[in-house]
């Protein structure tokens, strides 16, 4: 590969493996020997067959999903998905939990009461900025289901491990740290994820469903805001976004066949913030932002103990080829998301500037 | 270029200019000298935005739209429009007007009734199939808009000119047939296109609306499902189908600066399909399924004299390098899409196609 890349640490749209880049590159034009661009080909030709029924399968493996639960891909993001996850999932005067950790949490909680819906809040880590993930929380017995972030993309937190709902079915937006970890999928009744952070571009979010929740949906919501549409029509009810399927397909087969599943990606994920949050701990110079117990292994948040010196951080390490470490808009300081993609070098090139920052105070 | 090309007829997604492809494969590794891929950069950088601006700036000079109109890219496809569209401008009680002129029309009322509006289906072709455009239709004084289907893809009809609704806003499904000839934009309310047939790949959804139109949105929406969330947000509410709106940007390039702009595209477009239609006229063995004056520009639907035929008809065209004739499911029979990206050489491949089989009787 002959074209300059710089260390990018964007918390989403986010890093891809080179050899996904590579891959589509070589094929853009003449895609399985078609004689089209894989955004020329129909959605029911037996070419996006083989795309989307792959990238189903290679989700089922990567992440051990049992039969009873659908994988979909949809569009609209993770937020959409706040709208049509109560929308299908709590009929009249039901009501389900929603925990409140961070921005993302808070507006799931918003679109589920703009239709209406009943939301019990049973915790939140509000009183400390969202710097912690709550514990020992008490769910209402009757709820449909409760509502988790499984990880803080703006505040850097993450569940270590998942509340146990006794039996309620959890529902987790899992944009941030899908396929990062593996994890149990039976306590779930439903997980969705944007694209755009660990498993592919913007445009596609994955959806996967357990067939009890799909029983549960009515038939007064419109075709194109209902599950059970897109897991009758193995998500082709329209056309779907077929380039950004295409793109999740190959990082699911890099997953698999070159880091080697999620147990190795964890492993390589851990190393990656090991390494960084041990640097921020040995620094009176910057400083983590997150509690340790709930801090983020995909985004290591951070302020430099002279905030004045953050916009001057900022600039520097553009300079330096080291690419979207701002924080958020609505939180400020800074940032460095260490996605699936995120080498390792890149977290040393990383830490390297950061040390010559410090020693040269800019 | 080096890569094998072969003809392509799909009806979408469908074939995009060669240039176009050949742009985004060359910097596929490195945007803009960024050092990253168009996938990996932020929605909220420069680059992206450079990117959006100039898709807007475009489609505002291509279909010569005033300041009046906000233009967004939303996800979910024209699909999710047939929802969005009475949810957003429809109130208790009022009503609607559709015009009913094939399978996308159908399926826009079927949406609109789903979420409990009223709607006047005020004509319909579905006596004949669907074959014609309805002429001396009579709208409902108070009707909120007149929603029409400019083109109808799977039935080859088009509106040859739009109806006079007398104030009533227009709103149209314009899917298959935008930014393929030049039209006034004014009498209409909201217009609405899927890209991936004329103007890019799947995965996001043009919508062109005009100011009276967003004042009527109530709060009451959820604002994944508002147009006033997008309009407010230069269509950035949430991460946006970023690689989707690049490729529209450079088709929109490529219309303006290689085409020439909408009065020259269409120019193209009339001598591809004129071509292919009079080949048919002068055929016994082929027949055109749509009435001449409603026929599109777009979508030449054509049945074998001998139905018996056409399995084989269409394996050989594949055979030939032309790919996508195939009929839509629901109407079988065979379909040429002329998008604007499809070259007039391969209509003239086509008929001599066509030719050959007729000839040789397969």
């Amino acid at each position: 590969m002959n074209a300059r890349r710089i260390h990018n640490f964007n918390p989403g749209p986010a890093a891809l493996p080179d050899s996904v880049l590579e891959e589509i590159q070589s094929n853009f034009l003449d895609f399985n020997g078609s004689g089209m661009s894989v955004t020329e080909i129909s959605h029911r030709s037996r070419w996006f067959d083989d795309i989307i029924n792959d990238a189903i399968a290679r989700t089922r493996r990567l992440l051990n999903i049992s039969d009873q639960y659908k994988v979909l891909f949809l569009q609209g993001g993770a937020s959409l998905q706040f709208c049509m996850v109560p929308m299908n999932l709590i009929a009249g005067r039901q009501s389900a939990d929603y925990v409140d950790t961070g921005t993302w949490s808070t507006k799931a909680i918003e679109e589920a009461q703009i239709l209406g819906k009943m939301v019990n809040t049973v915790a939140s880590s509000a009183d400390k900025n969202y710097a912690y993930i709550p514990r020992d929380i008490s769910f209402t017995r009757d709820a449909r289901y409760v509502h988790i972030t499984s990880n803080n993309t703006i505040e850097g937190t993450q569940w270590p491990e998942f509340p146990d709902t006794e039996g309620i079915p959890l529902i987790a937006d899992m944009s941030s740290d899908i396929m990062s970890r593996p994890f149990n999928v039976l306590p779930f009744g439903l997980i969705y994820a944007g694209a755009q952070k660990n498993i592919g571009p913007a445009g596609v979010c994955l959806v996967i469903i357990r067939e009890d929740m799909l029983d549960r949906v009515q038939d007064t919501i419109p075709n194109m805001l209902s599950y059970t549409t897109f897991a009758s029509k193995n998500s082709m009810y329209n056309t779907p976004p077929c380039f950004a399927v295409y793109m999740v397909q190959l990082v699911l087969k890099w997953l698999e066949e070159t880091v080697g599943g999620l147990e190795k990606m964890d492993e390589l994920n851990r190393q990656k913030s090991d390494r960084l949050y041990r640097y921020l701990d040995s620094s009176d110079f910057y400083r983590p932002t997150a509690q340790t117990d709930s801090h983020s292994l995909m985004n290591v948040t951070f302020r430099l103990a002279d905030e004045s010196l953050e916009q001057r951080f900022l600039q520097a390490a553009q300079a330096s080829e080291i690419e979207g470490l701002k924080g958020h808009r609505s939180v400020g300081g800074c940032r460095a998301s260490l996605y699936n993609a995120t080498p390792l070098a890149s977290v040393d090139a990383l830490i390297d500037f950061m040390k010559h920052f410090e020693n040269h105070k800019g």
